[in-house]
């Protein structure tokens, strides 16, 4: 368990992967803006806003690709924007702000959980890639919570665990997560998957999304992609699950998502046996995410409900308006 | 440098893929024939002929997938059971046989290289998937032959590094490799070329086979199918390359080639800062090969020339009746 003081910390913790999954990060930058209140000498409302603004901006910067850090950041904002009352009063809202949206992601997880976990057949085997499971958000998770209640449903099912290089958050956490809730399961390389579609060995392919377009595009863990595109050439059934926050009204494609690359060391530190692999002064890539094009998707599951195509008119009229996804 | 004084070493050698790469694996088979002869204690040529053939029985169960070792055999038993001459007459005639097919192998690997290079243009950006170069065939090697020869030819080009798991080949050998010939290189994981491929910065990709069926499918590495998918996803032309004694003429198509499925502690065995990463008790599932269908294949890269579909009409033409890849 790792705990954060300030602001700073928590901008830290969402660069560095810390803090990670896209729900997750979306409610520790809602905490981070409770937390930069708090921390604010200012005595009036104008220099207080100053330091939520610049806090907001450092929180931005952390994860360029997930699109719940803007919409979490976007909502406090308009809370202290719209606040008419002292800055001590508007403090205690922000902090009563954060921790509403954490009660509303566990909910909002579980109404996903429960669309989905219908899609799931007694028997089967599912591929699931990086982590979106309790690690991942609140509580619950996304991809990984459906898969959690079809196990708890009784439905006996067996996972394929993408490893997911380069941080390997499937062989980590998620083959952690599904031990606890004892679901059998097997890690494989993400170059595997292949093979286990083509030779029907599996019935549906599961991951999240960090950043979805209008058009249901879906920005997700780097190898998304590769996987949707073996699921789709076998007949396999792929879908995204993510809450509807997750969508970007004003991303009609996801062409334009902004990718990022990360360190190369991530690629290159890898050991086997205790000895590092790649040879001295090797160089690297390391892009952290990839577009998933809506063409490849079976359907997108969010707690309103399945989405299925054409996602360019069924993604944006069940994304409610009452709450969207602003950009500032 | 690793040396062997019996055949069952270098059966060895090839099961525990100490010997690698389709190539490689057929010359050291060959060598083991010669081996097994020199060792046999026998006086006469019946006896000699039971101990030859034993030894081949145990070097053909070494690997199931790789085709070569198959040709290599029986081209080492079809010399031994035409031979006429005296037992010590014919344990030569085998050590001879076995050199032979090394030098083969390397014009082979020439051929093949100067045929791939032609497909190079300054300024390409290539990905590679696996070893396929000096370090897995006599000299020179096949897909990465090309790379090395177009390099050569004085082509500025860039090659991103499959680093290929489980066993990284690609992060270890390949890498190391490219850096002995001097070529601008980066490592990238097997789950990002997708990522490359759709942004527009790859010319083409490279990846060897170890079985070819009559048809095109090539049976290689893990991780090759989905590599060719995404290739043809985005228009990117992508070849395989293999010496014509890869071809498994009885083989019709590539559904029907024998996949190996390896120890999954090469999957589990991964470590990040000394630390391994996947918890303890956890399974996994190894696959080491998977089939590319020939219909996401642009071409075919061989000693003969570079062979286009209709590949079931095409290959079968190009390999030389004369040389053909028979199975007991």
């Amino acid at each position: 368990m790792v705990e954060y003081e300030d602001f700073q910390g928590v901008a830290y913790a969402i660069r560095d992967m810390v803090i990670r999954g896209a729900p997750a990060i979306g409610i520790a930058a809602a905490y981070g803006i409770a937390m930069a209140a708090l921390q604010s000498p200012a005595i009036n409302r104008s220099d207080l806003w100053v330091d939520i603004k610049e806090a907001a901006q450092m929180l931005q910067a952390a994860r360029p690709t997930a699109v719940n850090l803007t919409w979490a950041l976007d909502r406090m904002l308009m809370v202290a924007s719209c606040h008419s009352g002292t800055t001590a009063e508007l403090k205690e809202r922000l902090i009563l702000e954060a921790g509403r949206m954490a009660d509303e992601d566990v909910a909002i997880n579980q109404r996903i959980a429960h669309h989905g976990a219908a899609l799931i057949e007694d028997g089967d085997t599912i591929i699931h890639h990086c982590n979106t499971g309790a690690l991942a958000s609140v509580d619950w998770g996304t991809a990984l919570g459906v898969i959690r209640l079809a196990h708890e449903q009784g439905k006996h099912i067996h996972v394929l665990v993408d490893e997911t290089r380069p941080r390997l958050q499937g062989a980590r956490l998620t083959a952690w997560e599904l031990q606890q809730y004892r679901i059998p399961f097997e890690i494989i390389n993400d170059s595997a998957a292949g093979y286990f579609l083509h030779t029907g060995q599996v019935d549906i392919v599961l991951f999240g999304a960090d950043r979805v377009a209008v058009n249901g595009d879906v920005a997700n863990k780097i190898g998304s992609y590769m996987l949707a595109l073996a699921a789709f050439d076998n007949q396999v059934p792929v879908y995204s699950v993510f809450p509807t926050s997750t969508v970007d009204l004003l991303m009609e494609s996801g062409e334009n998502i902004p990718i990022e690359e990360r360190d190369p060391g991530e690629v290159l530190n890898i050991e086997i046996g205790g000895e590092r692999v790649t040879p001295e002064g090797a160089m690297g890539r390391n892009p952290a995410f990839d577009v998933t094009p809506h063409r490849l998707l079976t359907g997108l599951i969010t707690e309103k409900g399945i989405v299925l195509p054409p996602f360019n008119e069924n993604l944006p009229r069940i994304v409610s308006p009452v709450n969207p996804a602003p950009r500032t």
